[in-house]
């Protein structure tokens, strides 16, 4: 059975690449998703699953305790899932991926555009290659081989092609609230073939640091929010020594910072000649797998606090800390679990070599699956974890395939063959 | 004469009060300079000087060396000039003052509207108070009593109200290129009544910090141009302490860093979740009274470029350098240079003490009445430096009445008493 697979995967290579082309082409920033999920619904119909496609209602979402978004209305962002009805009798397994991907950023530091999907050297290029266009592929050329072959499964297929992972998961918060659920689930996130049972969370976060006013050429009579707001800097970096100091689990063992905390933004002043009375620092928050979301920002603002202990300064002017934004909850599956023992067999026929065991270094839809939506989830797929949100985005396609062969014999493992019908 | 002219000052003090007060209410910030100015050309029509009203030609002056502004053209910000033609056989006076002011910055850390030009407790409140509608003020009492006293001079006196002080001069600029000139010239700055012969000159300039992007949930994979930016902000702190160790001169006695290096802006990154690729920063540097712009120019790029035995990094991404909007050229007049001499004397007679002698910490436009427009030029007024460009700015207005009295006597003492026609 692996070798039919492997032979259906190897026949549909070039549809596979046209069909990320087609994928990569289309900018699907986030308030942009459409046009792709109009792409995956089509896909999903050829595919002959029952498709749903329903753009999430922000305004009924907007009160969940796990909502978290930078906006309340999801038109043009609509979320698409394609089920495949099993003949019953099986284990049931949602596969999920994102359709948003990041901005480009500073287009020049790009060798080929970001959104022309180009291949060479056996790597595609583009703006969501990786992150997660790629992975998604994978997926697809998976259900591909299992409905091409005829494989008839026990257990059901549910496909999530979902928007908005990367500012906070209300896509797959959407489709939780909707009912959709399995025995299990993976995500093919980009891991470079790693599997990943464990997941980092994360939060933002942002703190405005306070100065004083004067003008430049006495600047000596103000207190400077850019200098402030270095002491603010360093004292971050010692939370963030902390608290991976604590990270004990052998899966982060590779990992130089488990946990990291990310200073994305800094933003401050508005005159050359004048100094500074405020700087805003934006950042993003790691939280470990077994850690609660709430237990982080406690720690965040105990640790905050204590800056007057640095500089007496703060005692009078305490930096304000908000958390804004985006928020992924942080997910632990147990590395025995029954759908780790099935892809860890299939990886190993394939690949014919023992895969990397690791936790994530990022956050993931597969949180909220796992502690929300009773879905326990594995992280696995293709693509280069460094290169995710990075200029020259690209993706090996060899990985893409192997991903797709890998995960067309898990399902078959997991859900189970009741017959084949072609 | 001293205690007519003092008598004459104290009877016109509600008025005076009444001149600033209509000043400070007109917001003029830079491209809304005109109403203040028709308000001053409209005092120099009733103290029978005769007025010239003119927009400087934006255009004509972009290729002038000492050209430095935000904009190429000055239509609704006219200067003003006001000439009192002496009898002859007089020294002349050419007194400067700006009527721009720099933004109120955050409404909510000001006490007063900032433009209320409220008055309590014998100090007149709001944007440009200081810096420098009372210096103005006072020159417009000094050339009251003057009129009003019949005091006829044997030499001229030219009145400056000059626009885009803050921005560089370009209104003094238009001024020394329309051919006014003199035999010295007083801008009453806020110095709080010293006496500042030599003036520090300034220069803007941007930096950027570059650093390469990267996910932050493996932000170990990136370099953060805000931790990169730090190392730059080190390093000219170094520079500035380089720079402050050689100023000797003793005129600097009391000021702790005699020529700043103000770090006024910092922005960088634009994802809370990325590490950041770059930083800019801007800032304005302090040019010794006896230094040329060029010369500090170069130190800074030889100082920029020394940042890779700093840092590595720096040797394959230098940062980049450039200088923008606003200049000032520093300025310096001997201490025992005759105007001096008049004005220390005048002052002795007035305060009954002696005058602080220092040099100024900020640049004004007397550099450039001093170096280009061969008018060497003191700076001497009311007002306090250290609320200029700062919420709750405020003017004692005792100050502007004794700055009004020394200067009227300086006036007379300088220029010469031809006769008097009252």
């Amino acid at each position: 059975m692996q070798e039919r697979i492997h032979e259906w995967i190897t026949l549909h290579r070039s549809a596979g690449i046209a069909l990320l082309q087609q994928m990569v082409r289309i900018a699907s920033t986030q308030g942009n998703e459409k046009e792709v999920q109009l792409l995956v619904a089509d896909q999903l119909h050829g595919l002959k699953l029952d498709v749903d496609m329903w753009e999430p209602d922000g305004e009924g979402l907007a009160g969940h305790p796990y909502f978290c978004s930078p906006r309340n209305h999801f038109a043009g962002s609509p979320n698409v899932v394609g089920v495949l009805k099993g003949a019953g009798g099986g284990r049931s397994l949602l596969l999920n991926g994102h359709v948003d991907v990041v901005p480009e950023g500073q287009r020049d530091q790009w060798q080929h555009d970001p959104y022309s999907g180009e291949v060479t050297g056996g790597k595609l290029y583009g703006r969501g290659a990786t992150d997660m266009k790629g992975g998604n592929t994978a997926l697809l050329l998976a259900l591909g081989a299992i409905q091409g072959l005829g494989l008839k499964l026990k257990g059901d297929v549910i496909f999530q092609s979902v928007v908005e992972e990367e500012s906070g998961g209300a896509g797959t918060l959407a489709a939780i609230v909707r009912g959709y659920k399995a025995d299990a689930a993976l995500i093919p996130e980009p891991t470079n073939l790693r599997i990943f049972p464990k997941q980092q969370g994360s939060m933002w976060f942002r703190i405005e640091v306070k100065g004083r006013s004067a003008h430049g050429g006495t600047r000596y009579e103000g207190v400077s929010a850019i200098e402030k707001s270095i002491v603010v800097i360093q004292h971050i970096r010692e939370l963030e020594k902390e608290r991976n100091a604590r990270i004990k689990d052998p899966l982060y063992a590779n990992n130089p910072i488990p946990i990291p905390i990310n200073l994305g933004v800094i933003q401050g002043g508005n005159w050359p000649s004048s100094v500074p009375d405020t700087v805003k620092l934006e950042g993003r928050m790691g939280v470990a797998p077994d850690e609660k979301l709430e237990e982080a920002r406690e720690e965040m603002l105990r640790w905050i606090g204590r800056l007057k202990d640095v500089d007496p300064w703060f005692a009078e002017h305490p930096p304000g800390l908000e958390w804004f934004g985006a928020q992924w909850v942080p997910g632990s599956v147990d590395p025995g679990h029954p759908l780790m023992e099935v892809l860890l067999q299939q990886y190993r026929e394939v690949k014919q070599e023992e895969p990397v065991i690791e936790a994530s270094p990022w956050g993931t839809d597969g949180g909220l699956l796992t502690q929300l939506g009773e879905t326990p989830c594995l992280v696995f797929g293709p693509g280069i974890t460094q290169v995710a949100h990075y200029p020259n985005e690209h993706i090996v396609l060899e990985d893409v395939f192997v991903a797709a062969e890998i995960i067309a014999l898990t399902l078959l493992h997991w859900c189970g063959l009741d017959r084949m019908e072609a």
